[in-house]
């Protein structure tokens, strides 16, 4: 990172966005139609705390606020400036703020960037003039910014206000989509949770999605960091500020949108940034540590749950319920997002069973029958007093809880007692009908960490995010010991810059050289011109060998028929050699052929691929799978950005349903895991080092032995320079 | 079907538990507390056309309704009676019932069944004295029946009446579990959907689910049954009955939980139902035309659209919105739920482009932006009508709707216009927030079949399970013409009896025996009980052969070293021979040997398996997969409760994810597909005939060649008599 970067390591150049003291609207109106003024009153209506300045040419007052007929009549100086313009206004209004030194600006206009390539050109000028003047900007073609704790409600939409400003818990949200950040926010609201921060990015020009994330990681005020993503701008900063966040256990929690091929076709066209593969961002946010939300309720129930201030400790979950129907019901769920509903203890149950009617049910889910709910509520202690006591039990989640205990009743104080001095995970869902089954005294369970999730919040799923969470933070923890999280350092930067011409297709001894230069395995091979050296080149290995030609331009040898397995002999040789050359040429007249290939034949193993592709949004992504039909017929990969760490390698293992062929199926051996890690690892590096000119590698099949491993074929792509991605961006 | 049960065959006899003219309340109770006096209230409350007699040693009166001392008191006749009583007081009041000749009983009390054996034994007097007698009965253990068309609140929860009791439109539901029932049927009415009536079926004493979906099919004022399953206790005639309903276009659908471990476990101790695999309940609904909902809203959002009169024709689908986050997300949704988002035509695009502002997106997601909901309206008509001039388009959702256009605006009817003219599925849906979204002239919209469905009702899974009955409705209508659903007779019952000994597992060459019974190909072999006979067998068969042990005690062959392939002449079989001899007896030395089978090497080939199980809920089920690590490691299997039609076979190959392989991958040859098709059929001929004692079957590897199929090894195991399911239940 470079001296400038560290000048602002938190953002704190966003803080006259969040924390103005003074806020100019341009294009402030009187009439009550128009956004210039409805964005006036919803200051007022906010109650903002700093200094209100309404611009405009002839009206002397709005809303009862003194108007000026520009900013540079201000006469004091201003922070924010809030655009009600036309995007024609756009670029002058920024000149005077320029001018007259504001720090900040929101943009709301649209008719830049997402309207084409004139847009595009217009955004540009701004974007110049705003570094230039080291004014930030939140916009264009956005909804706004709102910070609850001052007040600053700077939009326009009055639907933010319609919800209580008064519930902030200390989540931040940050939104691609206006109309979705609204909403979600809205739904956030109406569950009594009011982001402390709401910000639409709109066209990023200057602040883009993770320049915000970053400004919430080190906001005190914050404790979970969320956000709507369509398609991340600068993949390579949120990567490290995840790993930042963790650290300091503040939650990143994405709903990223675009799985859909329909979908991700809609996003990039919508935020104008590239579509990149949902399934490397699915790889992405596994090895970041950012949780990947399906939907706006789990960013409400995971806060909900996170706001507890407890981590679950693992995946063992109870539940108990008064309704058999309800406990099938959640056990499923909870089985469906990967919770393990775990079969109680002999001795737990006969606890449990002690105190509670004998046609009620001791096993998880615990069935107090609507007896507990209706008439004889002590039944939620005695079995919550045995599930504490079972150390086992992770986590223990109610379907129901006695909605008439109000915060005196004495039950209830037990209840929370027994709660607070247990290190489980406990929380309190319902059903989700309007009005009914929220417990009267839920706000003192809040108070005291027991979160109350209404099911419309999908809260099994959320809280299943949760446990996902806890064991990034564990992992983070422990890691630090290990290191597995650092990107290791096998093996230095290899100087092979002049292998790698720009715009073609390596040959396989070509890609294989540039293999051995990073000290993975390969096969013994020599590459022969004549019959008679290639039968030179055979004795010297020891029989049997395979032969292959050696062409750019033939990448599919056996579609060719250009390549021969276990040839025993001299006589062999010969005729393989003279074969393969009449076929390669058959099949492609034009094709360069370096040579007929002469190969150490391997034996038998577990076919492996090996491969690396350039991502538009994320750069080399690396894909592991089993050989041959598991990755042409199941597609069973894992896949991960580079660098990967340890743990990256690990995992991409362990990811591939077929992984039970490694560990020995059907009376084989298993094989060496290690040197799978380690060529994934080498593999990283080297892309990771030409990033900028490798744009696709293959090694297939890589095959695996109990004891080592060797790629046995190998293909790899250079790129023209406008086909790989390069270094961070802006 | 017995001569029985076609005089019943609506279950007509249930009339009088949904119509009764009058009915008694034993046990009622002046105490307010007390079920009994709920139950009189409730009835009074939901004005019920008929007759209340309360029953009650002492009162005189119970609000307001003269009271009998006993049911022989009561000077009519009594359709259906209501046990507000305890589990020791019903023996006796089900007594008195039948001297009053009462024909129908809800029984609310619990204390039976589901306590162990002495409440089974109490239980099953009481089955005798009903069917003695003739007396439907709903319970015990349930929360009882509802009927909103004439006001038979037949339960004490008073969460019944709390929600509009005019709303119904043709649901019927029925539930195994009573809390869950209650709040499903209560979440229903608040999103405006009241059930026509609520079934409880507690314990199924008499009365089971599938009793209850008979009486709904056969009712003209039923359009959709709906219920929630645990188990059933009746998979037999719910198949016929689905098909009847399929007939009939009316739609089930059920929300079937237990999927989970946890949860199928507690499923089965909480209705006392067996458990069987959920996998197998997938394939028994998809093969019954039964709609599977993931949950309780599917049950909501699925009939509100269905109520629409129009069936989906297929899966192309688009999506109208102003806002490009939501497009997105539920482009999203459509796709993960199967449903397809069609790219739009070059046509169709440029009559959407003719009518929308040049910074909306006219692909799909179709995105008329903000402008859309909040100030030109108009823009929902055009690309409507472009969309539905487009023959390529099945369905057009739109994920918000003007909200301020009230029942007499008229773009509202314009656009109302446009849609009852079309063919096309379409909808309205929004975002889950309360009191958003959702259009003034909702009520117009829906009375003209456009149904307006709220974002919490999880509505594009709803479709998409709308869309999956369509395609079975219209299969089954196809299907009459070619008779694929019916199942086919390509075989007799062959008479094998005696060679299915109660018990016992049967070697290779004894369940290839009967294999060819039922003329499934099966190689070429001839037990030998001398290295001499086999080498004399080899000879006549040809080389090269195959010698494998034959044992009931060696299923697996391999493990035991004791098959021999490629066997190539006289001398390599006497060796085999001895060495099979050898290893059989070291790897089991009690092993039953009956020779050892010389066959014939059968070529390369695709391995497939067929299988069957006999499932505790289901009897026998088919399984196919691919051989080997396919159904080892990747479970790639597919299921079918048998007997299966033609439809079912082409379906259990079309549903595995490997089924790739056998259309040719990688340079192959397709498999003859129709020769699987006919060993499923015949395999589900064996199974269906001899259910009683077949327990298991494996056909493992069964060998798919371009022009034909071959079953290389056999294994069959029979059962004893308790380990088979016999006939149709209760």
């Amino acid at each position: 990172m470079t001296n400038e970067n560290q000048i602002d390591l938190s953002n704190q150049s966003l803080d006259p966005l969040f924390n103005p003291r003074s806020v100019a609207i341009l294009g402030a109106s009187a009439n009550k139609y128009k956004i210039g003024n409805l964005q006036v009153k919803t200051l007022l209506d906010g109650k903002f705390i700093g200094e209100i300045y309404p611009i405009n040419r002839k009206a002397k007052e709005i809303e009862g606020l003194k108007c000026y007929p520009s900013l540079l009549d201000v006469p004091n100086d201003i922070d924010l400036a809030i655009f009600c313009l036309n995007a024609e206004q756009v670029q002058q209004g920024l000149e005077e703020c320029a001018k007259k030194n504001v720090k900040a600006a929101i943009i709301f206009s649209a008719g830049f960037s997402e309207t084409g390539q004139e847009g595009i050109e217009k955004q540009k000028v701004l974007t110049e003039i705003a570094k230039k003047n080291g004014i930030r900007i939140v916009g264009p073609n956005c909804v706004g910014l709102v910070n609850l704790s001052n007040g600053l409600i700077g939009t326009f939409s009055p639907a933010i206000l319609s919800v209580p400003l008064d519930g902030q818990q200390g989540v931040g949200y940050v939104s691609q989509s206006g109309a979705f950040g609204v909403l979600t926010y809205m739904a956030a609201a109406q569950n009594e949770l009011s982001f402390n921060y709401f910000v639409s990015v709109g066209n990023e020009m200057e602040t883009e999605f993770s320049d915000i994330v970053e400004y919430m990681i080190h906001d005190p005020k914050i404790s979970v960091i969320s956000g709507y993503l369509e398609g991340s701008k600068n993949p390579e900063k949120l990567r490290i500020l995840a790993k930042d966040a963790l650290d300091k256990n503040k939650p990143i929690i994405v709903m990223k949108t675009g799985r859909s091929i329909a979908g991700s076709r809609a996003a990039a066209s919508h935020t104008g940034s590239l579509a990149g593969s949902d399934h490397v961002y699915d790889a992405f946010f596994t090895q970041s540590g950012i949780v990947r939300a399906d939907d706006y309720e789990d960013i409400i129930s995971f806060s909900k749950l996170f706001l507890s201030n407890k981590l679950p400790k693992g995946r063992n979950t109870v539940i108990i319920t008064s309704s058999g129907g309800r406990g099938i019901n959640e056990a499923d769920r909870c089985e469906a997002n990967g919770l393990t509903i775990i079969p109680l203890s002999e001795k737990t149950k006969e606890k449990i069973m002690l105190n509670i009617p004998t046609y009620a049910s001791a096993s998880n889910p615990v069935d107090l029958t609507a007896a507990a709910s209706v008439s004889n509520p002590e039944l939620f202690i005695a079995p919550l007093r045995a599930l504490i006591e079972d150390p086992e039990v992770d986590n223990i989640i109610f379907t129901e809880f006695p909605n008439y205990w109000d915060a005196d009743h004495p039950l209830l104080k037990e209840f929370i007692g027994l709660c607070k001095a247990s290190d489980k995970f406990i929380f309190i869902t319902s059903f989700p009908l309007v009005g009914m089954s929220i417990p009267q005294g839920t706000a003192e369970l809040v108070k005291n960490g027991i979160p109350v999730v209404p099911g419309n919040l999908n809260p099994i799923r959320g809280f299943a995010k949760l446990v996902e969470y806890s064991e990034y933070y564990r992992k983070n923890k422990e890691l630090h010991v290990f290191e597995q999280l650092e990107i290791p350092k096998l093996i230095e930067k290899q100087d092979i810059e002049k292998l790698l011409p720009a715009g073609k297709t390596l040959s396989e001894s070509e890609a294989s050289a540039i293999l051995d230069h990073y000290q993975i395995p390969t096969t013994k091979r020599s590459l022969a011109t004549t019959a008679e050296e290639a039968s030179n080149f055979a004795t010297k290995m020891g029989y049997p060998v395979v032969l292959k030609v050696d062409s750019p331009d033939i990448p599919h040898k056996t579609e060719a028929d250009a390549i021969r397995l276990n040839v025993k002999d001299e006589q062999e040789v010969v005729k393989a050699f003279t074969e393969i050359t009449r076929n390669a040429l058959k099949y492609k007249p034009d094709a360069i052929i370096n040579g007929i290939s002469v190969q150490e034949m391997l034996p038998e193993g577990v076919e492996v691929i090996i491969g690396a592709n350039n991502d538009p949004v994320f750069g080399p992504v690396i894909m592991f799978g089993l050989g041959g039909i598991f990755v042409e017929v199941f597609k069973d990969v894992s896949l991960r950005v580079a660098p990967i760490s340890r743990k990256d390698a690990h995992e991409m293992i362990e990811e591939i349903k077929g992984k039970a062929i490694l560990k020995g199926t059907r009376g084989k051996d298993p094989v060496h895991i290690e040197s799978i890690i380690d060529v994934l690892l080498k593999v990283s590096a080297l892309v990771t080092d030409y990033k900028d000119s490798i744009k696709e590698l293959d090694i297939n099949p890589l095959i695996v032995y109990r004891d080592g491993i060797k790629a046995a074929d190998a293909m790899l792509v250079i790129g023209n320079e406008s086909e790989v991605k390069t270094t961070i961006r802006g």
